[in-house]
């Protein structure tokens, strides 16, 4: 299970703030926590400080690195952010957050998953937009594969992102995502899921339930990796819980060293 | 969605005690308090009555129907408590629980089924006993159908339990149902299911939890139906939940009803 702890965020006002007035000791906290919580990579993302992203993250990055020993995975819409900060990553291969099959961002990462060696959040999009159904995204899904298994890069470094929509919006929009891990499943059993599941909430009340439960469902189908923060205890209770369920905790071992830490609330 | 109350049984201290005193307040109370909850049957189980099960069994049905007017499951490895108990169901068609492929079983509770036109509950077992893989399981589905549809019973009124066990003593317990489901609603997609799960955490501590997400993990395979304690506000949250998140319920209308009556916990 990839846990990508989504904290380190600039879209978070705390998170800004303290980027604004360079507050380390901020960020090393923020990156601690996650790591004790169970994080296996820090996201790094500051793609709203328009004026001065490149800056930020090599800030962010090093501050990051003083402190916890994970991987990185460092997440721009921005090509040239993105080579700022994995130049800086030295904790282990760092991941890519994202490509996908419009053609001026893919033309833009591919160089640099080759460049650092890095394994790469794949984006469920084309230039045709947002997908819909389980079938317009397995269609992308077969083309990227294809695609940069050319390239030479492994399954094993994939790591899809079947993109999720509002439940409220269009009631099957969970059911297409999992119609979607599915299928992944079955037709590239070697890749990996990696996802932010808050949107299938966005619009209804109590959007903490619907996010949890929309992980163990994830899970039932194979989901293996997902962006979200760790250190919400129930979220990381329901993750212990469900791999124990299916089989993926030897003799519960995982579950009861949970249960003896007092985690399972 | 089915769910069939399960707190009207004498293996329960409390209930036998009531049953003992005549105290027909208590049982319709429980009756009641399900039926509020959300239940749609109510079972009745009195299997461990060993000297008075018919007796008790009437005392029960009639007791329970003065209060409620929910359809009852009646639930019992006597043919003969089961004859006494549907004899008095007047709310609508009751289900048994259950008929499996021993041939003890399926013989004297076949002719109950036809005579009570009653929805069924079908063990996934057989004279080979407890299945162990989800193909032990559905050989045994395939052969209970084809015998049941010869008889004239519909898939409709067939609820298949596949019948769980603890994932602490093999840790693949859990995905075999969750595999067997899947194969049942890909083979026989015109037939339902009914579980109780509770023994998926027999051996482990906290097992509110594991049973809890273990319903979530089944509804997200297809499982449409639950004996289970539907006074459980965490459980019944879940459910509704998992509805919102799976499209089963229209613009996440139960969903955002159970948010205004504060259920979702």
């Amino acid at each position: 299970m990839t846990i990508v702890g989504e904290l380190i965020n600039t879209s978070r006002k705390s998170v800004k703030e303290a980027v604004m007035n360079k507050d380390k000791a901020y960020i090393c906290n923020l990156a601690a926590q996650q790591a004790k919580a169970g994080a296996t990579y820090i996201d790094v993302n500051c793609g709203n400080m328009i004026n001065n992203e490149e800056e930020t993250m090599a800030w962010l990055v090093n501050s990051i690195q003083d402190e916890v020993d994970l991987p990185l995975c460092i997440d721009s819409p921005s090509a040239a952010a993105l080579d700022v900060g994995l130049a800086l990553c030295k904790n282990g291969r760092p991941m890519i957050n994202s490509i996908s099959d419009e053609e001026e961002r893919y033309d833009s990462v591919l160089p640099l998953i080759k460049k650092y060696d890095a394994k790469i959040v794949v984006l469920c999009m084309d230039s045709t937009g947002m997908p819909v159904t389980a079938d317009d995204r397995i269609k992308v899904v077969r083309n990227l594969h294809e695609k940069l298994s050319n390239e030479g890069i492994a399954g094993d470094d994939m790591y899809f992102d079947p993109l999720v929509k509002p439940v409220s919006s269009v009631g099957t929009a969970g059911i297409e995502v999992l119609d979607t891990i599915k299928k992944i499943k079955t037709d590239f059993p070697d890749v990996h899921f990696m996802c932010g599941l808050s949107n299938i909430s966005y619009g209804l009340p109590n959007r903490g339930i619907l996010n949890r439960l929309f992980v163990v469902q994830t899970m039932t189908l194979g989901m293996d990796g997902y962006v979200l923060d760790p250190t919400n205890a129930n979220t990381m209770a329901d993750i212990v819980t469900s791999k124990a369920l299916l089989g993926l905790d030897n003799y519960c071992g995982g579950y009861i060293k949970a249960h003896r830490r007092g985690l399972l609330i």
